[in-house]
């Protein structure tokens, strides 16, 4: 008989935005309990953040190892079956993998690992175990990205000739690296790897390029600066793109673009139309062409198809958010683990997977190396 | 120690939107476990959704007496501490009645009973049980109306002199009652009472007014319109009102609004400077002055207080919805029911209660009465 | 041979908005010349006036008696065809009504007249003399006006039902009048009439609702309020309105909402489309339907139809404003006097009328009345 | 004593839209006279313009070269003060040489010449005669363009680090060269020049970009396409680019981006705010910032200055647009023709110059041969 997904955690201590973002996530739909947890690597925190979470002191582990081992040990029907990976990126592939040689399904964060090898690695163990592997790139879990997949797979643009992807934030448009526990790690090349904002960020705006036209990047020019002083890392990154089919493009990531939030923003434009995106206003999807009316689709309203209705939980004029699309990851990876244990094989899974992970990985290392280049066009190769 | 307060359902079975709402909003924050329910009348129903709740058989009950009775009957440390009500209105009051009479907390739909003299009944009872009762009209749990209650309070827009309340919809533009359960219940004066949209929509409308203000509906003047042929309710009505401290405005709802969503839109304007709240873009509070550029103030960005923060889980740019602001009426419940059981007098939740459930059942009653009344004032007295 | 038609001005001096407006508005096609004009009482401002337009000393005169009759006196290819007043509203009557008598065509803002009985009056004269007259109910002069009326009258909204017609303005919210000679007059009885607020911009609301639906307000109940204090007309005011078709609806008008520019919106629902039109957004019509997503309509660009094509100077994406919507009353207007000096019988041109005019009077003196009566509903009858 | 300026127009015939536009822009302040023309290289063309525009036949002309020497010998009271050149690109350095060395003002269309050496021709006449030469870069006309350019030149966003400018158009999405005449000699190199799209409008973004900061584009990288077959001449392209204080920045242009109209748009982050501006919506200004509420500073509202006051004409919630914006350079044009006539040296026109065009041009070459190199930076020097 079904029964809930048990769930552990690594990482999401207490004030970890993400973390209680997962737990959001894991949590709205019903499908997942989380069971157990090794928070922070301070004990006091890890076990004040289970109390805060209900759970009995047994279940809050020291850290991810201990965890991983003694869960492995206890009885079937009590045993987590998936962990979610909150930590520091720096510290993804260690546990990842320790927890698939223990046979636990996983969800990551992003950025996968540190580096390429790491991803690559991970994506042979993914492979060689064959558990459930996802990556919370959260934003294609929004209904009306889905929904300008949708369309772009069915040829209502015609061919992609144009793609405009932007990811402005705002909130490291001044030096908060030392009073910001959020902004420190981001900065710091021994905790965040060779890139800030086009590891934090920019990677978002590549996933859900590739996601939504289904094309790849194959060609690009980048531009990265560290524009706050004292900066090593870039703060903001353009790029010139190309891509498999030949259309070509703007890509944009900045975290010094004082006064934006959060402004991933897509926009891609075939030869019969083009959709616009913009994940601050996510139950819009605006849709362009030349010979007829612009058109806002929205959310399980007219227009809209299968997709947005199996990512939505509500009516049309009842927005949904990021915490939705976030839950969206979360409730397709539940239906993954269900499926591995009652062994379905061909459940086919709309999440990142490792493969975007890796992607994601070697996109970050093309655009460093891309701008420190005076080469024009880097090649873009996985 | 603080445990996760235990739930029970009444409604909410196989399709049931509101009921699915409220489960989500329950689940949110983690405070609540669902543990028992009533949830349909059709028992095969009823035990088809706790299996999808993976609910025991044995929690899943023929009606709400049995689940009341049964469980006041378990354990001190299984029974539920509260029931949630998710039924037709038509139902709300004995359900509610018993409950309160059993010694359990209630959370409840709105509109809050069938009749004025109900509500009236129920709000002794509250009072006499000194229970927690929280009724959901939940856009009073979005975070920038908060703001917009705060600011307001605050005498940032000087003294109120005029309000439009508007509440839009479409979906009742065409005869669906046929063919749309949750359409055939809302036009059935069996089972919706003496209005469809004013009850059904008009009244969160004036409770967003009264909440966001501060200030009472004092005299009122209406014109209630069928206008879908063989309907006997109104699915239309315009309302001038006049408000206790001299100010005055419009407030209208409409269910045949063809092509709106779900609309609710509230502006006040003050001597000093006016507010614009849109439900359908939630996370945006448009302030106006006359000596100032417009302000967009925007969840948990410079400009929103403590309110907004109190309200929110996630940083701004992060879209929060229509869940999240109905979870904070769960969230602010379970928060009061925690007050309850350690006993403390003074928590003052941030919930809508009984009287603003008896005032909107009043409400309802006087908008009809004003619509077939040649009197163009009609004085709002509860 | 066509020549340019030459116009002669009354009011509209130094510092005056609207003469300046119907300068411009007059100017933009190049079909009008202005040769004369009697700028002010002020003899010093009013040659001011006439030396910035370069216009002859022997042009400019003392008063509009003067104009008049010297100017009827000059040879025909020198004499003014038509007369402009741009003067407060409670000369219009007598201006109108002399140029009219001496055979000069006229085009003058609204309100048309001080009373209603002046309107009738004047309407009578325009009957009798033939001659053209157009009224400066500006705002249906806009493109996507004549979009919204086109589609209506074709049918595509469907029976209208609802109207939703609003005119915000927050200019008077203080009590400005000592300082503000544009505020001074319209506070003023003496020289504003019954009304300062429904007159003004009230009038505007109900023009264009009737302008867009084709269709007439036949009841309606009125609440006026002067809310600045010292004020003793209306500087606010609600009214639910009922139309020939059985729709019902809401109209408001306000100087107090602070914060409000020129707000004037109309949204028509019909049984089977609506519209919604913004004149702070003016190239842009939005159309929402039940089962179709929401439509952007934009000025020139696919889906709109002739009258858009005929109102326009230039392509979609290149604003046109309030100058532009002005202008086409006057390019109307100037094509009305063409065919009149032709001897064409069959123009019809597209702008407000006497007959429009009479109305808006009406439509004031209703709301007035309606205002200070306990009777709810009050016919509206012209 | 003043009079208006006498202008001549060469181009601009039946059908064409610039020219259309430049004569409304002419008439709206009356400044300006049109007094003369050779609108078309068709002489019956040429005098059906003529006649619709009430010229005397005597005044329209067989070309530029017969306009230009003819009236200058036509007594000072009657001859033409400037010209307006409204042609293809190809003509406008010959017609502007001609005009300037009779001692005629001219105002010019972009872009400015055919190539950069005749644009540094034209810039040594102009220095040389001291004649007035404005070039219709009409997107700085707009009174927003110039608030966000005030707002920087005053350090109200700090020091600029980042820019993106983009100008996306649909409408060369299909190969409509055949049947439209305006698409017919964009695309053709013997007409157009080097670029099609660059030329069109990416000359428009950079022109607004050094306008508004103040700053200097000093590299590009760019990317140039031509995506409709058949076509020789980009059609589409995007740029990064680096500017003379170090900020960073992405530029595109394209006509291929189908559904979209006329989408210039501005965005410019500085250390301690941010300016967005978008053409189609041009009465808004939005200013970001990280320490406050994100303004919506709105023409002739609170918050703007002087540069919008002096460039509006009518109060804020009256949309100004395209026209207008226009207008304000004719009438800066006009001002500065009488400057010269009065022998006025020091007045300082607010308008595009010979100068910018010289930019324009060299800029038009940049990118062309940025686009053919394998070298990732290409330095702009003029």
């Amino acid at each position: 008989m079904k029964r809930r997904i048990r769930m552990g955690m690594v990482g999401g201590g207490p004030g970890a935005f993400i973390g209680s973002v997962h737990r959001m996530a894991a949590r709205l739909d019903g499908k997942i309990d989380l069971v157990c947890g090794a928070f922070s690597s301070d004990q006091s925190k890890s076990q004040a953040m289970a109390s805060e979470l209900f759970l009995p002191e047994s279940r809050c582990y020291k850290n991810y190892g201990e965890m991983i081992e003694f869960e492995s040990d206890l009885p079937a029907d009590e045993r987590m079956d998936c962990v979610a990976i909150v930590t520091p990126n720096i510290t993804h592939y260690d546990i990842a993998m320790k927890a698939l040689e223990y046979g636990f399904h996983v969800i990551c964060e992003k950025p996968m690992t540190f580096t390429v090898e790491q991803a690559r690695k991970l994506a042979a163990k993914v492979e060689e175990t064959g558990l459930a592997f996802a990556l919370t790139h959260n934003y294609t879990g929004y209904p009306m990205v889905k929904q300008a997949r949708a369309m772009i797979k069915a040829g209502e643009l015609g061919e992609v000739r144009k793609i405009v992807a932007e990811y402005p934030q705002g909130w490291l448009g001044d030096a908060i690296e030392d009073s910001s526990k959020q902004a420190g790690w981001r900065v710091d090349p021994a905790r965040a790897g060779i890139s800030c904002c086009m590891g934090d960020i920019g990677s978002h705006a590549e996933n859900l390029t590739e996601y939504v036209t289904g094309l790849k990047i194959t060609e690009l020019c980048a531009d990265l600066t560290a524009f706050v002083p004292g900066r090593t890392l870039d703060d903001d990154g353009n790029v010139l793109i190309r891509l498999s089919n030949g259309a070509r493009g703007v890509l944009y990531a900045s975290q010094i673009s004082v006064g934006e939030e959060n402004g991933l923003t897509l926009r891609v434009y075939g030869t019969r139309g083009a959709i616009e995106w913009r994940q601050e206003c996510p139950e819009t999807l605006i849709v362009k062409r030349n010979d007829q009316p612009r058109q806002l689709l929205r959310r399980n309203w007219a227009g809209t198809g299968p997709e947005v209705a199996a990512a939505s939980r509500i009516p049309a004029g009842h927005p949904e958010g990021f915490i939705e699309a976030f839950a969206n990851i979360y409730s397709q990876f539940a239906d993954a683990v269900w499926a591995k244990i009652d062994g379905i094989k061909d459940f086919a899974p709309d999440f990142p997977t490792v493969e975007d992970g890796l992607r994601g990985m070697a996109f970050i290392e093309h655009v460093v190396r891309s701008s420190k280049s005076e080469q024009k066009w880097i090649k873009f190769e996985v």
